[in-house]
């Protein structure tokens, strides 16, 4: 679990900011969704075919967030995801937003269940998943 | 179809709002979105048992919108609602987005479609809906 | 501060949810800051006059956030908001969403800091505020 | 004005989808927005520069939008950018967002209104932009 964090670039547009002028605090949590999808991607899996071929979502259990730094309209941030932990029914990811120059704007701790998609009741990460990520990271 | 519209009261937060200090476009569709809810829910119908029940979603279809006056952080708004035309398969509003004052800041002609919930093809109105809206409108 | 907490309702509108049948994660936190914006302004203080009369906005510093059970379309929601602890230019809050029967679906502690509008430099919190939170709460 | 539109791949994730299990549709006004804004930057244009040194917004002034075809989770998007008429204060727009097939889901009609940036009154567009725009389109 110790190699190079996953990084995902994005733009901040006017959707993302509020009238404070900078990037919505809710907005951080989207980015960070971003991440963790394409993450899951790169290992070969999609969101969409999990909730359909096997029933399974992946649910936010809980979230520890550091806003540190404000960003702003037309930024370019870069949103790295590294998997923290991995227990049998859920994965704890550690996740950074940052600025061009490696700034820290926001920081969090972040625990994911494997949940079934109808009822939302706990259940363990599939195999196939659990390996692509012990392998992966 | 004459009676006077359907209000609903609303708030403008940091989350509607975007770098330009005013409520961000895409808000005016939510604030309106809550509108035509609230407009069905006064006939007795909910979105969730339409789908669940009856395996229905209303969708749009197309929509007409200006963007007349902007919006700050903290106005007390109101949505007014009302069917312009009910036709078998669809319904057509006008919604207005307006001050306390009675200005118009935005305002939009709205199609919505009753679709089936899984596959989105277009379908009858329900008759009980239909008379609702005939009755209530 | 120990009085009873600041409530507010709400609704789940199809804006809030996502395609897993239920709302988005990054929506309690909407939900919390239209909590913390009405108890405030249950004190007597607005954000939008607040930046531009005093050139103060309260940002988000930290937030620890568990998501326990899922809210769904068209639920009624509240968000009770309590002052935990104010300090000389942050406030700490606890906030729940809780549903029509009192279950938690979502609890959070909040820090929130007195920020300068322009800069996001750390300010202290005005008398008029702190006084009326201490008497308030 | 016949030159072949700007496009911008993007990605469908959770954030863009409501219980209908599809995109919700004010989501495809901030995809649109996505893509003016990078089409003005491949102008050489930035929003928060405008405003900034020149004090300059583009603001919504109205828009006909068709939903033709709901997109998923995960679903791999285009939105196409053309600039249909320059006015003196005023571009309007046709956009697209299309599917890997090239199908169109949704297709707008946009009008965007050059203002200042503080009190929203209607402005010229500068001759630079105008210049980059008749050059580039």
């Amino acid at each position: 679990m110790s190699r190079a964090p996953h990084t995902r670039p994005l733009r901040v547009y006017y959707e993302d900011t509020d009238a404070g002028g900078v990037v919505y605090h809710a907005g951080y949590l989207r980015f960070m969704e971003r991440g963790r999808t394409e993450w899951l991607r790169t290992l070969g899996f999609e969101q969409r075919r999990l909730a359909q071929e096997q029933g399974l979502l992946f649910t936010l259990r809980r979230m520890e967030i550091d806003f540190m730094m404000p960003a702003r309209l037309d930024a370019e941030l870069v949103v790295a995801t590294r998997v923290q932990r991995l227990r049998p029914a859920s994965i704890e990811f550690e996740q950074l937003v940052q600025d061009p120059q490696g700034n820290d704007l926001c920081r969090a701790i972040v625990l994911c269940a494997c949940v079934e998609a109808t009822r939302f009741r706990p259940t363990g990460i599939p195999q196939s998943i659990a390996e692509a990520i012990s392998g992966g990271n």
